[in-house]
């Protein structure tokens, strides 16, 4: 059995800031003819899960346009132009742009976020070790965010409520009661 | 302070068969002038963390042309016109065309997969006591997928070699880890 789709035509319908908007005519497989694919492109994005020495996560409050509504996340931001194979100075620029920390970064997973249209893959990062910079980089001018940094069992609260609703902020959480929380 | 951004002026890009795409002009608030932002509008879609009565879990293997590659992922599919509200049924019909199986479905997580930019919005169902259905309902006829029942063991490597990339599919695993594995 056959899985690959071979693209016939691309039409480019946006070219954005933030993604590029396609629509590739593809050929199928095992002669089962052709579809349509709506596609969107977009340069990747870091994102970290900040655990403070008392084992607190570093967690962002911000308006999300895309949902109208104010949500909760781990700090993340899209990959810069020239950044890309940079990402951990990436995750370390975001962490110190959002929350004035810089810590010790591993890699903890790599994911596309919508993969049946979208090829964003987001990085997830652990921060220890975290210390406050003296001079942080400041803030994008065009984002207005608030710090807070919560228990794991308050995370918990936040995603009982609906005020955590965001993949990546969940999988960090798993992740932190998968290997963090009673150490 | 404030965090909600107004929409000041919406100019709409494409209209397709799985997403929209609008650019907002936004005001910021707190005086901070005014944004643009990029934004893909989606119907929403399901998911299921199907366990096999001996603890394996339903997989399915396909292409996914926005990364060009064979992913290996919970079975999941997008809400059709007319199923809002209808979300468990519409996990049941993605269940049985995608895997011939049916069973007791139980909401365990909501999230937005990619929140920075677009709607779209998974609800995921844990499936258990799964049975096979006789005349199962038939596949989508532009897709070839491939089912696999794996050991959580199994699904790890397919993590680890990079095979399983899907974050929806990496949070039922985390699910799996934290309520399931050892019962």
């Amino acid at each position: 059995m056959e899985f690959e789709e071979k693209t016939i035509k691309r039409q480019e319908i946006f070219d954005g800031q933030i993604f590029k908007v396609a629509v590739d005519d593809v050929e199928l497989p095992n002669q089962l003819g052709t579809a349509k694919r709506e596609l969107i492109f977009h340069r990747g994005a870091v994102s970290v899960l900040a655990v403070t020495p008392d084992n607190k996560l570093v967690i962002v409050k911000q308006y999300r346009k895309a949902i109208e509504k104010i949500s909760y996340e781990i700090p993340a931001g899209k990959l810069e132009i020239g950044e890309n194979g940079g990402e951990k100075a990436a995750a370390l620029r975001e962490l110190e742009e959002e929350t004035a920390y810089t810590g010790d970064l591993q890699l903890i997973y790599e994911f596309y976020t919508a993969i049946g249209f979208c090829n964003e893959k987001i990085k997830l990062y652990l921060a220890t070790n975290l210390k406050k910079v003296a001079n942080p980089r400041p803030q994008d001018d065009d984002e207005v965010i608030e710090l807070l940094e919560l228990t794991y069992d308050e995370c918990m609260e936040l995603v009982a409520s609906g005020d955590i609703e965001d993949a990546k902020t969940l999988i960090a959480l798993q992740y932190f009661a998968l290997h963090f929380k009673n150490k």
